[in-house]
């Protein structure tokens, strides 16, 4: 499988390492065998038909920012729409940032990687928050598949879980913590009895929460993620716009200690039942839900398997690789089966 | 699909109840055209190939105790093993009661059902935690597919998440609480302060604990389960003669509270991190795994995608039902890919 990977951060690097390490048993056991044959990150590009020497592209990206400066491969001039039509493959994989403004360069590579018939696998939320029904029936137009579980919970198989383990069954509703930051600040709040901004400074300083942290307090992220469980899940066609959100700003250390003295605290929830929403909102610290710190947690009620919840850490480069591998070899054997009808 | 039912208490009862209301659907969905051609209980079966009339059969099992007085299509006479042998199926469900001395007759009706050609789903824990690597070779030998997703978690889909959502990863451990009736045990003693006795007749009372409760409270039930997870999911060949098994009949209120004072609980926990065991075992109120009453958890250590827990209730007819239906899908399926190569 020839693999086009748009975006060389910590995710696209982790990547690439999980290649290296587990190309043997990715190889004998799953009958995957990936050959990244571009690599594109902010410097340009590098580019090998017969495959790029992985180890080589760790190292360029370490000692010199951008893999564009390999002599051999490397390519400073070349656009990622470029390499996209221009070089032949089955899949990209698209792991740049995600913008939920106009959701580029996302949406770009994505669309035009459909139109030159290739597959994607994304852990991008923005083309999915903003344009989910759009690119699905793109998708589908140009016959490729479209995969993004690194998107919901990281390395935790959420998406999967609901699709691949709840076959027959039918889920009604879906609540959960889908953000690492907002929790932690939250935990922080309740369990050493600070306040907001203390809480937030104390998650800037260990990395959790960004310079600008709008994404995750103001509940965007935790936005996304519900937009892509109500259309991949629930099938429902909304996209950003469409949702309810408020952040945790004005969540206060009085009312904390006021849900603890019910037993309960207070988090950020995303939840889709019958309207899509994020909100603060009040949880039963015996509920499965209740996790601490950075860790995220999902909800689905179904009908007839009763109440699942899945936690796992929401983020992190090997993880949210290792969702992106997986979807690699879903796509694998989705190609396989074809092949045989 | 040609299903014969051998055992039609909750689970069998469950399931035929589902496949009535959910026709449509599976049919529609999900390509699966469900068609019990028998049902065998204690009074004897009902057969017939052209599928049986399951809104009868299930009024014919409320009123007289058994399928088997049914006018047209009832045999007071005939053995499961007959009904097996001699009736077409693709599948065989095996929904009759454990037995952990020698797994019978569930291990005969499984073993029966191969021969035959038949595959087989199953929630009987006895012949599995008894010959689980003989079952799996016998199965492969026939060529037949056996499956047993409500072995574990009921319908929470414990074997499915760790088989299916995380592929490409590897699972180096395994932790979880696998049995509702000792979690209830241990969570009234820790919240009420109450003794072990006192626990265990309130959960007598509720219908959580069998009048013989030796099953759960020694610890062969959760460790049925393990042995299950330690062949299918880590590939370890082993049965339940190879655990270390300790129940709660031990667990002290004073052990109970002194935990409680270093922020912790004691969970009887199931365990594969190289030797495979259960044991009451002390456990932080902040770990995932550590839910109240009746439920279950499982967390999945795997190299890539970190540390993954999944919460639900671990039994229950409506839920164990639908882990049966998800393996007649995933046969179904299978088979499918089958007749394509």
């Amino acid at each position: 499988m020839r693999i086009i990977l748009i975006g060389y951060g910590v995710v696209g690097q982790s990547l690439t390492s999980m290649f290296l390490r587990r190309r043997q048993e990715t190889v004998k056991d799953y009958g995957l065998n990936p050959k990244v044959v571009a690599i594109v990150d902010k410097g340009g590009a590098a580019i090998n038909v017969k495959g790029l020497d992985l180890e080589k592209m760790l190292l360029l990206k370490k000692q010199k920012g951008t893999v564009a400066v390999d002599k051999e491969f490397g390519n400073l001039e070349i656009s990622p729409l470029e390499v996209i039509t221009s070089t032949e493959a089955e899949v990209v994989v698209e792991v740049t940032s995600t913008n939920v403004k106009n959701g580029e360069p996302g949406l770009s590579h994505i669309k035009t990687a459909f139109k030159t018939g290739k597959h994607v696998v994304t852990t991008n939320k923005g083309p999915l928050a903003l344009a989910f029904p759009a690119l699905t029936e793109l998708a589908e137009y140009n016959k490729v598949f479209l995969r993004f579980s690194g998107t919901v919970g990281g390395g935790t198989p959420v998406l999967e879980l609901a699709k691949k383990c709840l076959a027959g069954d039918r889920i009604t509703a879906i609540r959960g913590i889908l953000n690492g930051t907002t929790n932690y600040i939250l935990t922080e709040m309740a369990e050493k009895h600070i306040a907001f901004d203390e809480a937030l400074s104390s998650a800037q300083k260990l990395g959790y929460a960004e310079t600008d942290p709008s994404m995750d307090i103001d509940g965007i992220d935790p936005a996304c993620k519900v937009v892509i469980m109500a259309n991949w899940i629930m099938n429902k066609k909304l996209t950003l716009k469409d949702m309810d959100v408020k952040g945790i700003r004005d969540v206060t250390l009085e009312a904390l200690e006021k849900a603890a003295k019910r037993g309960n605290t207070i988090k950020l929830l995303g939840s889709i039942d019958g309207k899509a929403r994020v909100a603060p909102t009040e949880v039963s610290r015996h509920d499965p839900l209740c996790v601490s710190g950075v860790l995220n947690a999902v909800t689905f009620v179904s009908e007839f398997a009763g109440e699942e919840t899945i936690i796992g850490r929401g983020a992190g480069g090997p993880e949210t690789a290792s969702a992106v591998l997986r979807d690699l070899l879903d796509i694998s054997h989705n190609l396989a089966d074809k092949m045989l009808t």
